[in-house]
């Protein structure tokens, strides 16, 4: 099993885990070729050098999870930089098996490498069990995670 | 009154402004000249073209609010780019006087000439007063913000 950088033939998996979820489903365009939206969006994540989208490819050359991890430069913290996940997702025949943890530990493994003083996340209030596994892990639900829709 | 990029001369006011604040204070280190760590952010956030730190000036030239927002291409949302807001502080003699929601009104605004689909930002649950700020102006706390300090 490897976690490693996202390449552009492993999108259309990703949007397929990302399409596959009760929130996702209601906002995801999932088809192949996948819509040019993605294709386009990975190209500018790809490019930036404070994002990181990762797979996770298991011996069977399958993707079976995925994250994004984005550094944020502030001046808060004494000029700090934030780690931020987003769309951490597990295929749903592989949940249960610890790849979450051994997902979101890399994170904050690399976060620390990169001299970042927090890791950060939002998860919607809907989602129990994500909130559980983070608590899990040592994050603190402190803050709001407010959204206006545009 | 001017809203406005932050320049390298302005770093001394944001910082002033972030330490005046009842967290803030724990965590920031407000002297003159301001220590290297925030000028080496700021040469950060002003490289990035997905960051934008602002000021409001007034008339008079002082520098009375600040705020960042940045923008974060995602694949979710069928590639969508959020905008977050971040570090939003009013000087403490300028309170209540509608400045906040006039930068907060532009930020929204800015995030829709991007193509954001949302506009987002976590804030301290201990913040009563932001929070309703917050939802005053649209936000919806739907959202657990989690953080893991390293």
């Amino acid at each position: 099993m490897q976690l490693r950088k996202a390449k552009r033939g492993d999108l259309r998996y990703i949007v397929e885990m990302l399409a596959d979820d009760d929130l996702g489903s209601t906002r995801e365009d999932f088809r192949f070729p996948v819509p040019a939206s993605y294709m386009d969006a990975f190209e500018n994540i790809n490019l930036d050098p404070n994002q990181e989208l990762m797979v996770v490819e298991n011996m069977k050359g399958e993707i079976i999870g995925t994250m994004q991890l984005t550094f944020i430069q502030y001046l808060t913290y004494q000029g700090g930089i934030r780690a931020q996940l987003e769309a951490v997702r597990i295929h749903k025949n592989h949940r249960g098996t610890g790849l979450g943890t051994e997902m979101i530990k890399w994170a904050i493994s690399k976060a620390r490498k990169k001299g970042a003083h927090v890791v950060q996340l939002t998860t919607d209030k809907k989602r129990l069990d994500a909130l559980r596994f983070y608590r899990d892990l040592g994050f603190v639900d402190s803050h709001e995670g407010m959204k206006l829709h545009l």
